[in-house]
Formats: structure tokens, C-alpha cells, sequence
């Protein structure tokens, strides 16, 4: 399929953003939400911070402080033989899992959708004990005259949705957790259907090894029920191992496109569409069977975490699919997609 | 703390249960939900049957078929050592876990609370892709003039709890999912606290090895959000792997009382008790320090799961608690405590 990706890629980088904090490097800004308030295009970015250390005999886990209100970093023996180091993005002794690194959300403006200002001050960080290992990979929802926020709160408590709303993107207000652990991948139809709101999320089974994209729907948007299972990695090539929503859905004239990723056995992540029954949306008309969006460039094969395009947010415009997207767990690109290609994709 | 034990027990055998089909056997009848209708006592029955097959070679799972709608078994060959058999209520092998057994639930009555008439019609059996497993361990919640049933559904989507109300215990409304994969051991609240549903569950968090009580609210029964960690299990003793709500929970001056179980690294089974606020019961006033009730009769501790005593309702009448609980995954039981005892424990 045909990708656009624009010429000015990597669109924000981490040299764009000021560490929050002297002893902390900001390691990524991806997976950004994005939205339009009147002129302006809003993108709701994840930073990703780890702590400014070089050492070759530990790694650091950053962590909030509930009570100091404030971070601080966790050691970790790097020749202990009962830590996990395996993966960059964690670390895992017999307490759990431990990120090494930690995000927060921060806003940033556009006219055009390509140059933007970020703004110096975060929108939203870590304040509760849900959220003390990190909040990231927002989704922005308008419905009526609200913004409304989701992302995922991370704690050992386990990994939550969690539900926030703004008019402005000035102040936000916090309503509280949306899908217990293990949930993430949320993503809030823009609209009632039938009076009821509806969401894409991915439970977890670990008793039956299950990562599958479910449906909910909801009378107010933070209680959730009536879940609907939709769809299942699909047991080889590009999402044979793990599959999540990634964009929010947006209605085109033969139902609801979702744009979802799937992770392959190589923890390669790409993306392909799913496309739902306008009126009932739990059911499924198709699903592209190749990826439509694949890690190609050097900016999506090398980073903090390679082989990696993932998109929390388009902009649905003129049958174009305007796709911002985190590279590599490190950058925010931009690329287009026409929706003809995407609809042949979806027959 | 001192436990009646009702002489009469088991109050309910395997024996007294006609099998649904000549080629399966029941091989527990327990967990059982509780309540009051009219001069009755109500049980809703877990009933667990498993294929009459005496085969050295291979392990059956009985799995619902939706198209043929009856069951059918699936073969496991004894001598794969890809398979693991080490718990007999489950087989796993590289599709995932089957169950060795597939329940529905059957509803039994009683004048005096001891002697039960056992009905011949299943009152839920298996009927939709969630339930293909088996339906197990309800509660029943009456709210208002109607009895809310919310029971396990188990499939290899996940294990989900369903809701389902009744105003006889007849005719029975199936409402949807309340909780998505992996979620059980929930328990609603027989009265809306401030306009609101609030429910105890129990999410598995992978990721972190999370096992533990949370709380939701619910304007409507079927969705639920705004999620609360309550309490893990103790990491030693009685309750050190994992918990979970068990009993409805009733009212008293001191706020609310959930019944809970805990489970040690033995796999033993044992109950607990818990003190949450009356008006915001996401705080925790109180956790008994020991278990308020374990197993100890020969008919607890051998049978088709030994050592487990587990409860999922109680009638709470004349200040006491009046207890019916699985045995050993084979029988129904009953028991009585005082709640002046409980109190002295919570204190």
C-alpha cells in the first residue's frame, strides 16, 4: 500500500523536549494522541524519561514518590543472575516488573500538522498510585464539546486505563480508572452509536495466553460493560503474536475504520486496518490481511526500541488518513494514507 | 474462632444429582450462591460433570459445542510430555488450558435451610462463545424486587463474569459481560451506596503477578469503572498467593463485612474477613489476620480437590452467619458463625 511519509520526519525528537528534571534524559517523545482545536492541530505526546546515568554495573528504574511527590530511581544489579535485563524497556526481579524509564504527557500546537511549538510545562504526569511507573500513549476522543483523554497509568498494581477530559487542553480533570489490569490499547468510538458509547480494549488472558481486541459499551464513559470479544492475532506473519487498537476509530461510508497494530514473533510492531458495522460496531465486516504500514526507514528500524511504528491518533481529512505515529519508541513521524487504498485493502 | 459445623453434612452430594447426559458423571456440587424467596432458602448450585471414561491413556475435556449445541470431548494423550496435567481441574497444552470438568448451575430449595429439594432442569447451562467451558461459582445479589445472578463464563477467550437476573428463580435474563478476561471471584453489593452499584472483582494482572481485590462502581449493573485496589494477599500465611472475594457482602454497624478467601502456597483454601466503610466502601477498615474458617473434616480436606473450603454466599440473619460453602470442590456444606466472633477478629 502507499505510504506519504512526510519529508520532515522525525517531526518532534527528543533533543525538541527539556528534561523535566537536571538527572533525567528524555530517551522519547512517540505515540502521541492528536486532535483538532480550532486552527490548531493538538498532539498529546508521550515523553519517555530515564535517569542521566553511566554506569556499566546498574541499571535504574525511575519511579514517583507518592508522598515526596517527586521521582526517584531504583538500582539493579546488573550481574544479579535473578534479574531479567532482556528486554531495554524493563527490568523484572522477584518484586515484578520495573520500567526503566518513565513517561509523562506534554502537549504541543500546529498550524500546519508538521512544524510544532511544545509547550514547557507537562499536561499531565504521574499523581496517584496507579501512575507512579509512568502515564503514557494517550487517545483523544471529542465527543460534543469535551475532550476527552485516555491513557494507560502504570503501577504494581498492574497496567490500567485510565479516563481524563479537558475543553481547552489547558486543565484537565481526572475521573478515574476506566479498565482494570491488565488493560491498554483503549480507544473511544468519537461518537454515541445508539445512545451508547463504545470502546476498542485489549485484556489480558495469561490463563489462556490471550492479548485480543475486545469491545465495551458505556453510559458515561468511565463504567464499562457488556464486552464483546472482536478480533485475535491472527497466528503468523505481521500481528501473529499480539494485536492492539491503536488510533480511534473514524466512521467512513462503509463503517467504522480502525487502524490497529500487531506484533509479529521478532517484537516487530506494524500496523493494519479493521473495518466495523456503522450501527453495530461489535461486528466485524473485514480486516486487512497484509500490514498497511510497516517499519521501513532507518528512523523506524533503529532506536531505543527498533522495528516499530505505532499510532496513537489520526487526523481523518479530505479521504486522507493522516497518521502521526511513534518511531521506534523514540519519534514522532507523520504519514498519509489514502483511504481508497485502505478500503481495497479491507475487500 | 469457633465454627458450627451442620452435623447433617454434606448437606449436598454428587449422588443426589442426576447427570445431564448417561456418559458424564457429576463429580462436585458445590460453590453455591445464596438466598431468600419467600419461606425458601435458594441455592444456585454449581454442578461440575466429567466424562464417565476409565481410560489409563488419556485425559477428556468436556467443551460446549455451539453449533451441534451439546458437549463434546476433547482427547489428551497421558504420554505427551508436551502436555501438563499437574492440576487435575485443568490440562494445558500449546492451544492453552482445557478444563477437566464442565459446570452449569442448578437450583435447589429449602424450608429449613438443611434439607433441599433439588430441581431436574438446569436453571443456566452453557449457551453463548463465552461459556464453552463451563458456567461456575454464581452469587446472587437481590436488589430491589430483583435477584441478580453474576456467575464465571470460561472459554479459551478468557474467564469473564457474567450477568444474568431472575425474579423467580425460573425464568432467568441474560445481560452481558460485566467483566472482561481475566476477572472473577465478583461480588455486588445488594444496595446502591449514594445512588451507586459497587461491586468487589478480582483482575489478574500478568505482568506483575497481581491477584488482588479491587472495587467499581456501576450506575446500571452490566458497566463498571472508576476501579479501586483494595487489598493483595498477605505474601505469608493463609492468604499468601492469591485471594478473593467469596461472599456477598452484608451489612452491620460497623460497615460493610465481605467474606474472602485466600489461598497459601500449598494450595489450601481458606476463608477470611474484611471490614470496608458503609458510605465509601473503597476504604479498608479492617482484615482478619487469620483465617475465620478452614479446612479441617475429612470431607474438606480429601475429595475431588482437597483442602478447600470456599463460600459464595451466606444468609446473615439474627447476627449470624449463616454459611454454605464448597468442600473440597465435591460438596455443599453449611456452617454457622457469630458475628460478635468476626468482630472481635476484625478488631
Amino acid at each position: 500500500m502507499a505510504v506519504y511519509r512526510a519529508p520532515e520526519n522525525p517531526i518532534i525528537k527528543p533533543a525538541d523536549i527539556i528534561p523535566s528534571r537536571d538527572d533525567l534524559e528524555v530517551i522519547g517523545v512517540f505515540n502521541a494522541a492528536v486532535t483538532r482545536l480550532n486552527d490548531e492541530v493538538i498532539l498529546l505526546l508521550r515523553i519517555a524519561e530515564a535517569p542521566v546515568m553511566n554506569s556499566d554495573k546498574f541499571v535504574y528504574s525511575p519511579i514517583y514518590d507518592l508522598d515526596k511527590k517527586d521521582i526517584f530511581f531504583k538500582e539493579f544489579d546488573l550481574n544479579d543472575p535473578q534479574i531479567d535485563f532482556s528486554d531495554v524497556r524493563s527490568v523484572t526481579n522477584q518484586e515484578g516488573l520495573h520500567l526503566t524509564s518513565i513517561s509523562h504527557l506534554k502537549v504541543a500546537r500546529s498550524k500546519d500538522g508538521i512544524h510544532f511549538d511544545i509547550e514547557d510545562s507537562p499536561a499531565l504526569v504521574p499523581e496517584n498510585e496507579y501512575e507512579v511507573f509512568g502515564i503514557e500513549d494517550a487517545r483523544i476522543s471529542k465527543i460534543d464539546d469535551t475532550y476527552y483523554v485516555n491513557y494507560v497509568a502504570v503501577s504494581s498494581a498492574g497496567v490500567t486505563t485510565y479516563l481524563a477530559s479537558t475543553k481547552d487542553f489547558k486543565s484537565y480533570k481526572r475521573h478515574g480508572i476506566m479498565f482494570c489490569p491488565d488493560n491498554k490499547d483503549v480507544v473511544v468510538f468519537p461518537e454515541r452509536i445508539n445512545g451508547k458509547y463504545y470502546a476498542l480494549h485489549r485484556p489480558a488472558s495469561s490463563l489462556f495466553d490471550k492479548n485480543d481486541i475486545w469491545i465495551a459499551e458505556s453510559p458515561d464513559l468511565l463504567c464499562w460493560g457488556n464486552h464483546r470479544f472482536l478480533i485475535s492475532p491472527s497466528g503468523s506473519g505481521w500481528d501473529s503474536v499480539k494485536i492492539g487498537s491503536s488510533a480511534v476509530p473514524f466512521k467512513t461510508k462503509a463503517g467504522w475504520v480502525e487502524i490497529y497494530h500487531g506484533v509479529d514473533e521478532n517484537n516487530r510492531y506494524s500496523l493494519g486496518g479493521l473495518l466495523l458495522d456503522e450501527n453495530e460496531p461489535w461486528r466485524v465486516i473485514s480486516r486487512t490481511k497484509k500490514p498497511i504500514f510497516e517499519p521501513q526507514t532507518d528512523y523506524e528500524c533503529n532506536g531505543f526500541f527498533g522495528n516499530v511504528v505505532f499510532t496513537c491518533g489520526l487526523l481523518f481529512e479530505d479521504d486522507k488518513i493522516k497518521l502521526y505515529y511513534g518511531a521506534a519508541d523514540t519519534l514522532v513521524c507523520y504519514a498519509e494514507l489514502d483511504l481508497e487504498d485502505l478500503m481495497t485493502a479491507l475487500n
